[in-house]
C-alpha cells in the first residue's frame, strides 16, 4: 500500500546488491511512495548483483561509486543533482564490509590494515558522503540521512568482530555530523539498528542461523525483515519525522529491550533435557 | 498535508484539554489521516478545556474517564467499541499530573500520598488502560500504543520533581507490557520522549521559559513542537512502524544526544560578561 | 583480605536475612574493613532469618524497621545515631518484594493494590529512608548511599513481573535524590545492578535456575556472586569513589554489554540437535 | 591515605606528561597503594614533560613507546615483564590526540588522513596494546585494564570534533575485547568517562573554561578532578571490582545524569538580564 509519503522527494540509496538487500527494498518502497531515486554501489557489487534491474523498475539511474573515495562520491553527487535537476532530500547508507570477517581473522589477532578498511568502508564512508554533500550544498533543508546499524554497537556478539566497532563509530558519526548539519540546514541524521537480516552481507557472519532463531524468539514481534525496514525508512525520509535527529532507532521487534523471553528460555531449556524425554515430548 | 496513513484505523486519544495540547494536535492529525477516534479526558479537564469542539471537528465522541479508575476505563473501552463497531487499532496516552508539583512541595520533603497519586495518574494509568484493553480483547493485532514521556526519565531536571520518577516508571511499563502484548497479539507499545512543550500542563513547571530557551539552543533542530509531535505519532500508529516496540523514542530536535551546542554556550557565556561590554555588543 | 577501607566509617545495612543475602555479605565485609554498622530488617524477616548472629559477629545492633513506615525509619535512624554517637556515612538498601510475584499473579492481570505495595516496598522505601536521613541531618558530608537493582530495569525478563517496574523506579529515585543530596551535602547515591544471585529472595523467581545458567554463560566473567557484590559495595562506600553519583553500575560479569556469547550460543544450539547425535557427542 | 589496595600488583601506565596529567596522579596513587609500575609515553611527550621525575618518585622505569606501533608496544611489554619479573596486573590507557583539533580543522571539513590518525592514536592504540599483551600472555588472570574516555562518546559537544568519534570507538573496543579477554583469562576491560579536566591535553579544546564552569554547576558534586580520578582508578585495579567489565563508568560528579541543575540554570538566566539590574544584584 502506498501513501505518496515521499511525493516530490529525491534521494540517493547506497548498497542495493540484489532483492535480498535492505537497500533494494528501500528503493522499491521509496519509488512506490513517489520519490525519485539514484542508486549507487561499488563496481564489484554491481557485477555481483543485478541493480540495473532495480533501476529500471524505479525509473532510476545507477552511479557506481566507492563511497570511501572522494572523487567517486563527488561524481555521484554531481550526477545525482543532474538527474534530479537540483538538490535532493534523503540518503540511505547501507554499506558495510570487514576484510577481517571475510578472511576469518579473529578480533584478538586482528590485522590493523584490514581494521582500518573496515572502519573506512563501514563508518567513515558515511562521513565522507555527508561532508561532500555539505560542500556541494546538495541536500535541501529539512532533508533526512539514514544509515543502517546493528545492536553490536552496544552489545558484543561473538563473531561480529570489528564490525561492532565500526557500527559504534557509525552511530557516533551520525551524532557528530547530525549536530552540525542540523543547526545549519535542519538536516537530520539517524541510524536504524535493524534485526539481523538474512541478506547476502548478513548471512556471512558465523553462526548466523542460530542467532536468527534466538533473536526471533527473544523479540516479542519477531525479527524485523528487510521489507519492514524499508517501511520504517520511508517514515524517516518523510516530513512526519522532521524533529528526530542524532538518534539510533532500534527496529528489531523489541529485541534490544529484552533480557529474556519465555520462548527463548524454553528453547534454551531443551538443551539440558535428557534425550529420551526429549523424544517423547516432540 | 494528508496521506491517508491511518485510513480505516480507529483509536482512543487521552488527554486533549485545549488546542495547545499535544493530544489535541494528534487527534486533528489522526482525523486528517483518515482515522476514526474517540476522545477521553477527566470530567474536570473537560470542564476546563473545550474538547467538545475538537470532537465535533473530528466526528468523534468524548467519553469522560478517570484513567486510574477501572470502571471508568472499562466503560470507555466499551463505549469506544460500540462507536467503532468493534476493535480498534491505537491509543495515545498523554496523561500526567503531580499533586506535589502543583502544591509546590519539593522532592526532598515529598508527601507520599501525593507521590502515589503522581504515580497512579502519570504511569499506572497506562498499565490500567492496557490491561483492560487486553481483558476485553479490544485492540486489533498489530495495533500501536503510545505514551508521551520526557527526558527527565533519564536525566534529572531541577523542579521536575516526582514527575521524573513517574516518567521512568511509565517507560518501564511500556517495556514490560510491550513484551506481553507483543508476543500475544503483535501489539507494539512505545513512549515518545518529547521536547518540553508549552502546553497548559508543561508550562506549570518552575523556570519553564528559561528551560525552553536552553533546550531550543541546545537542539540542532530546535525544540519539537506539539504539531511536530502529532506528525511523529501518526507514523507510530501507521503500518510503517510495525516492528518498533518497547522503545523510548526521543523526539526532541536532537537535545538528548547533545552535550553542549555552540549556541547554548554562547548564551551561557554572556552571563559572565561585564555589563558595559555586554551593552556595547548588543 | 582487609584494607581498612572503611576505617572510622559508620553505616546502616538493610536487608540481611541469612548468610545467602547480599546484605549479609556486605555487613561482614564492611565490618572487616573497619566500619561500624547497624543492621535493619522487618520484624518478619528477623524471625525467618538469623540476623542476630550476624549482629554479634559484627559488634552491631539490629533495629527492626519496616522501611515503608516513617515512624519505623525515624526510630531506626535515631537509634543508629545513638549507637554511632552521631552522624553516619553510608547506607545499603537491599529491599525488594512483590506480592504479585509471590502469589503468582501475572503482569497482565495484575492486582493494583499489590502493585503499589511492590512499589512502596521495593522503591519508595529508598526515598523514605533518604528523606528521613536528610530531615534528621543524619549523614556526614561525602557520605554514600547504595541500593541494589537488576537489569530488568532496562530489559524485560519474563516472570520478573512488576519488580522490573519497581527497579526502574528505584534507579530514578537514586538520580532524583542524588541531585539534591549531592548539591547540598556532597552525598552520593547510586544503584548496583547485580547479576541474578541465588539468595532466598532471588530464587523465588520462576525459571531461576535456567536464567542463572544462561547469564553465567553469557557473561565473560560469569555471574557476580553475593561475595563479589559485597566487595564492590565496599569501594562505593569508601573515599575512593567520591565523585561517582546518580549512576546505575552494572556488576554482572559483563552480561549487560553482551548480545551473544559463544558459550551461550553453543548451549542454545544443542536444543536443536538430533538426540542420537547429541548422545554420541556427550 | 593509603590502604595497600594494590599490594603486590604491577601495572603499566600510559600517558603521564606532567603533574597535571591524570595518568601522573594515577601513577602516584598506585605507588602509594603498593603497586609496582612502569611508565610509558611517546618520545615527544617525554621531552615536553618531566616523567623521569615521576619515575624516580615511584621507583619506576620509563619505557618510551608509540602505542600505535607494534614494535614499540612489544618492546614496552617485554621490558615491563623484565622489570616486574613476570606478568603484570593492570594497565591505564590515557592516550588521545587529534591532529584535526590541533590544527583547527572543523568536523565538517575534516582531513581524513588526520581522522585516521586520531582514531589510531586515541582508540586503536588501546586494541594494539591489549592484543600484544594477549599474544605475549603478559597479564595475570583477573587483571584489570582501564582507558579514559569522555561523555562526548554519547553526546555531541561542539568543538570536540573527531575526538568524540574516537572515544565512541574506544568504548566499543573495551566491550569487544572485554568479552574475549574476560572469557579466556578473566581479565576485565572498562573505560572511565571522566569530567572535563584541566590537563595539558584537555585545555586545548576550544571554549574549555566555559565548559568547565557549566559542567561544574550542572554536576551536584562538581567536576571530578584528576586526583579524584586517580582514586577511582585504584578501585578498578584492585581485587574489589573483579566482576565489573565491558562498562563505561561515569566519573563526573553526576553530570551524565543531569538534564538541568538549579545552579546552571540560574547562571544561564543571568545572560538575559538587563545589565543595570544585574549590577544591582551582584
Amino acid at each position: 500500500m502506498a501513501y505518496n509519503l515521499l511525493k516530490g522527494k529525491k534521494g540517493i540509496i547506497f548498497g542495493a546488491l540484489n532483492d535480498q538487500s535492505i537497500a533494494w527494498k528501500v528503493a522499491e518502497r521509496a519509488h512506490e511512495e513517489g520519490a525519485q531515486i539514484v542508486l549507487s554501489n561499488t563496481a564489484v557489487a554491481m557485477r555481483l548483483g543485478n541493480v540495473d534491474e532495480l533501476a529500471e523498475k524505479c525509473n532510476s539511474i545507477v552511479v557506481p561509486a566507492d563511497a570511501t573515495n572522494a572523487a567517486d562520491v563527488e561524481n555521484l553527487i554531481a550526477k545525482s543533482m543532474d538527474f534530479f535537476g537540483g538538490k535532493f532530500d534523503f540518503i540511505l547508507h547501507s554499506i558495510g564490509m570487514s576484510p577481517n570477517v571475510r578472511k576469518g581473522i579473529p578480533y584478538d589477532n586482528i590485522n590493523y590494515e584490514n581494521y582500518l578498511k573496515t572502519i573506512d568502508i563501514s563508518a567513515l564512508s558515511f562521513h565522507k558522503v555527508i561532508q561532500m554533500c555539505r560542500k556541494m550544498d546538495a541536500i535541501n533543508d529539512w532533508g533526512s540521512i539514514v544509515a543502517l546499524s546493528y545492536v553490536a554497537a552496544q552489545r558484543t556478539l561473538y563473531g561480529y568482530n570489528d564490525m561492532a566497532d565500526a557500527k559504534a563509530l557509525l552511530e557516533s558519526i551520525a551524532r557528530s555530523f547530525g549536530y552540525i548539519y542540523g543547526r545549519e540546514k535542519k538536516i537530520r541524521i539517524n541510524t536504524i539498528s535493524q534485526s539481523p537480516t538474512p541478506t547476502t552481507a548478513g548471512s556471512g557472519v558465523f553462526g548466523f542461523q542460530s542467532l536468527l532463531d534466538f533473536t526471533d524468539r527473544m523479540s516479542p514481534l519477531g525479527n524485523a525483515s528487510a521489507d519492514d525496514c524499508a517501511d520504517y525508512c520511508i517514515t524517516l525520509f518523510s516530513d512526519l519525522t522532521k524533529k528526530v535527529t542524532m538518534q539510533n532507532l532500534f527496529h528489531d521487534g523489541g529485541f534490544s529491550s529484552m533480557g529474556m523471553s519465555e520462548s527463548a528460555m524454553n528453547q534454551y531449556d531443551k538443551s539440558f533435557k535428557d534425550c529420551d524425554e526429549l523424544k517423547k515430548k516432540e
